[in-house]
């Protein structure tokens, strides 16, 4: 009997302490399981006032994808039906299921936010999280502005013989109205011209203020209420992929994401080497240089999509791994990679924008979460500040896969963390049709069992440009069940299919014709070497997870929670990844994908200075466990470039399903909206 | 019998608590009193072992003017005598006398500092201040770096494999060693090389800090141990004249004094008229670009002086009144004079110098005093921090005379200001031959009773070049009691002396003839302008502080000490002070002269951020008394147009002298140096 996958979105997710996100829950159920029923395993809560009676209408929802059945209510209008919308206590489940929550139906009554990206930042505020943790003494501190910068609109009563205080007195007085702020720091240019300013704009100004770890500094006056014309820009620069969140400072909403490879490859695929060009005359700068412009790139669009001046933009957050972070801040990186490996610096301050030649307002701030060590950077930080990990009672993991794949492991009492290179692979570079999770990347797959043939959905649902690293992991996983690659990952050269091809560089399989692709001109194919540095990475990421453990004297069953980032994209198939022994076969309840938490993370610290606080302590916190010191890792990672594993007692769902495989005929994925 | 006048310097006089300064105490003496007995009521404690029965030898000072009887002891040697060395407790006064204390001989055990200055700043530590008001949230945030900027220097370990702190987090480290700093503030210019600069210096470096209220900046590294040259420089903007000190950070001593006129006088003399001008196009640019220009020469000058390397001078700290500190940071100064009278700002942020184009390191910090008003400015509390106003049981009256007079009234409790006009005379500006208290400046005059004839001492006992404050007091006192001048201030055109002279101008009388003076080539004389000039300014401000008391309802009799500040030189003499009418008639030991009380308060916040904390208590402190709101200032200042006024009731003192006058046969001093 089958097991479906019932997703529901979006999910609100509490992580850290008085920080939420919107992210996706997982159920598993059998054919023909209540939907209101299954939703409970997975911690959503529907409305359901009736008990599940069919009588109080409340726990509608949208069925988005997926085979269900239901029933005639009159809470679902005509028009809704067609929309897919159903009430969960009254629809059985025929298949694997994407859901969607509405506002009205979820017991928290939160705000619900739009945008295109998988985790979206609630709002908060970092007033209401006033529970200072001992260890850190900035959290003492819990500014009114906690955002990097915040607009306030001010509405100054003018001097009077009997109110005589002066003009930046009066200002500051507005400001501080209500609101405890020692220390209000500000250079003279906003000083020589403020008599004549605030009388030319009958004292009605706007000031920005920025948050300077917890010192207010007052950045710039602007006439009238602009509180309004607040952005942030939230930066995860990965070796390989450079993204950028535009956010409304003032709402706390995304605006629109943007992405780029991070022009740095030119120079070097990975850190070292790009260590090692940084110590050319010139290096370090081309280095700086060109991931700035990329960023400069990005906001550039972003502002361009929205419709937003570029002085609006105020503040920029960056997180990247240690080289990168030194790179974006023109930091010579070279002795990260001399003994004894210590980075420059590991905490950043925060500084002007055009300090780091990032051009946005003119006194714009930015700031770069704090990293550990010269191998586990603030990006990783803000991966285990976004799933909460050190806010846990219970041990958690969380596996961040990108160039190198980090680990955090730990709970609220303790934290370490570990570091290995496992290649750009999942993140779409070094594969022939590889591509960063965007429009036209196909992020999901099925292999038919009896012929072979491919189906695909592609993000945006355009033609396919390309595959990103969901897709990646669903390829090989169907390709090994259906047996188009044995367990070594070779690809079958007594395949009876016309998509099995031999290239120049080996036999290669056609994913989709180039009839079906936006480009038109070449079929698009995974090869051998393809699935080479798939596996190569995969076994990385499974090493270095099961040599954390050891060296922490745990086993997978002490895990209460283990969560999956990195740049997939929208979509993680969990039960795939088991399925090529990417990640340990535990109960998919275990599992949350959490997508990029890196920029997740940015974007709490972007819109808190709690949240750089509790980063703060993260990285203070987190003890980094060297991999290579022994050969542990090698002989770990040997044994796991296989698929799953070369020992298959350690990944048993998977074993059964592979001597099932050829009794499977419900295998393939339905892409059907209910009518 | 002739009173006798006994200098004591340097006196170590207990200011603000905390705070030390080292003056001149006075005590008053008849023919023949021995000097350890009139030290006490001075409270000079000098070290006598044996309560004043000259066996011990303790109480040994020097003599540096006068005339004293003393006895041969073996506990000073021949060479010590013809320096004029004595037992306090053998010598017997016979003249005004100076009396210079040796370390040796007082009871403090403190450092003996030198400087040509009248005022030298204590050695002092803002930990040892720590008893925070209550009403000042700054003063919790006693800095371990009190001066406004700090040099430190440190030897980090190397890092290792077991000790692998970042770079920046190893020095942050050893900056924190030992020290509560919960927030270090940094730009990226410190970061980009650190790592190579720390390994080429073998870890072996000096960090500059800056104390931002209370927040410490990291500034800048150096090579080595320089943590000896750091130094600040201290600077009394005046609408007339500007003072500089250069004041060694390290060790707190004052290294040179240098002073300029203020070049804005050329577009006006008074606050008024340079506003008015700061309104014509780049008026205000023209007059910021005088004044920064002077500073500039003047630090110049200092450095030069004292062989500095301008990139060690890293601070500078400056007061003026609320115009001159508008002008000298660029500030747009038209509202000062506009209804309702509201400065830009009375408060300043300590910002880099080069924003106000003041040319030392190029990370150096300037700040500026906090004022009280448009017409009460940082240099009036800077006089208040000085004298130690604000923390005083009973109640005490500062007079500050500058192109301003200004005077602050009040004691811990509570703290009332007002400002007059009295034009620059007594900073020798608007008088003919009126200087500085610079080298040749005429500080002391006498004149005899039966020639009248001419007796002066000069600064540096340089051939003399002008008159400054100091002199010009004597000069109208003198001229009154011999009576070349009667009570209107007119010169007598009968008088029988060579000295006397009519001028295209009118009568004028020779203090000086060419022959003598520095130039050569004219005779210093005092005109009947001059003394007009000098009889309106005196008029104003005792003007003021009459109304000043009646205002809060006190007599002169509530008053327990009386400051005396101005630009008036090394000296002052109260006695004829109260002569002419400048100052009320009151006990000779209530008043104590402070000099230029402004840059004394001025140098204290220079070398503490607990002085910057209680500058700006004071500021919001004190009550701001506008003295021309009604007549009474007006009829005030007219009935004190006389020597000394129209009511000689209220000078009682002075109307017996000068009854007597014809009688005094001891009037002469004696600028004899014992042998």
């Amino acid at each position: 009997m089958p097991r479906y996958i019932v997703t529901f979105y979006p999910k609100k997710i509490q992580l850290s302490r008085g920080f939420n996100v919107y992210g996706r829950a997982m159920s598993v159920a059998k054919e023909g399981d209540n939907l209101l029923d299954i939703a409970k395993p997975a911690n959503v809560f529907l409305n359901s006032v009736c008990g599940g009676k069919k009588i109080c209408g409340k726990c509608k929802v949208i069925i988005r994808k997926g085979k269900v059945k239901t029933e005639e209510t009159p809470f679902i209008t005509p028009q809704e039906r067609e929309q897919g919308y159903v009430l969960a206590c009254q629809t059985t489940i025929h298949s694997d299921l994407e859901v969607e929550l509405l506002p009205e139906s979820r017991v928290e009554d939160e705000q619900f936010l739009t945008g295109d990206e998988e985790i979206i930042m609630d709002q908060f505020n970092g007033q209401e999280t006033t529970s200072p943790s001992q260890s850190s003494e900035r959290l003492q501190t819990i500014s009114p502005f906690p955002s990097l910068t915040t607009k306030l609109h001010l509405k100054l009563s003018p001097p009077t013989l009997q109110d005589n205080v002066d003009d930046m007195g009066r200002l500051l007085r507005e400001i501080r109205r209500g609101r405890q702020i020692p220390f209000i720091q500000t250079g003279l240019m906003n000083i020589k011209n403020l008599g004549r300013f605030l009388r030319d704009n009958n004292w009605d100004v706007t000031v920005l203020l920025g948050n300077r770890d917890g010192i207010i500094e007052l950045m710039q006056i602007e006439a009238g209420d602009t509180s309004a014309q607040n952005y942030g820009v939230a930066v995860d620069v990965g070796t390989t992929t450079v993204v950028a969140h535009l956010v409304d400072l003032s709402t706390r909403k995304t605006l629109g994401i943007e992405a780029t490879s991070n022009s740095q490859s030119n120079y070097g695929a990975d850190v070292i080497t790009r260590i090692i060009y940084s110590l050319d005359t010139n290096g370090l700068d081309v280095l700086h240089k060109s991931v700035a412009d990329d960023i400069n790139g990005l906001i550039n669009l972003l502002i361009q999509k929205n419709r937003i001046d570029i002085n609006d933009v105020t503040c920029v957050m960056c997180s990247g791994n240690a080289t990168m972070t030194h790179l974006l801040l023109g930091i010579d990186p070279a002795y990260i990679r001399r003994e004894p490996y210590v980075p420059t610096a590991n905490f950043f301050p925060i500084i002007r924008s055009d300090e780091a030649d990032i051009n946005i307002n003119q006194y714009g701030l930015l700031s770069c979460m704090p990293g550990v060590s010269s191998y586990v950077g603030g990006d990783i930080t803000a991966g285990a500040l976004a799933c909460g990990i050190s806010e846990s009672e219970s041990t958690c993991l969380l596996i961040d896969i990108g160039t190198n794949g980090e680990m955090v492991l730990g709970n609220k009492d303790w934290l370490v963390c570990c570091s290995c290179s496992c290649g750009p692979a999942f993140e779409g570079s070094g594969i022939k049709y590889g591509m960063r999770a965007g429009r036209g990347a196909i992020e999901r797959i099925t292999i038919n069992d009896s012929d072979s043939e491919v189906n695909y959905s592609t993000i945006g649902n355009d033609r396919p440009r390309g595959i990103c690293g969901s897709g990646l992991i669903d390829v090989l996983g169907e390709m090994l069940r259906v047996g188009i690659i044995d367990k070594a990952g070779q690809i079958q050269s007594d395949l009876d299919s016309p998509r099995y091809q031999e290239s120049e560089d080996g036999p290669e399989y056609v994913l989709a014709w180039k009839e079906e692709t936006a480009g038109g001109y070449s079929d698009i194919v995974i090869t051998q070497s393809d699935i080479d540095n798939l596996i190569r990475s995969k076994a990385a990421v499974y090493a270095a997870v099961v040599v954390m453990m050891q060296k922490v004297g745990m086993t997978f069953d002490n895990l209460d929670r283990i969560y999956i980032g990195g740049a997939f994209g929208n979509y993680l198939n969990i039960e795939k990844s088991v399925f090529i022994g990417l990640i340990p076969d535990l109960p998919i309840e275990k599992y949350q994908f959490i997508g990029n938490s890196s920029i997740t993370g940015t974007k709490m610290v972007l819109l808190s200075n709690v949240a750089m606080a509790k980063a703060e302590e993260i990285a203070k916190k987190m003890t980094y466990i060297e991999l290579s010191a022994d050969n542990t890792f090698m002989e770990q990672f040997t044994a796991a470039i296989f698929l799953p594993h070369t020992d298959m007692d350690l990944f048993p769902s998977v074993a059964k399903k592979l001597s099932s495989a050829i009794k499977l005929t419900h295998g393939e994925e339905q892409y059907i909206t209910i009518k």
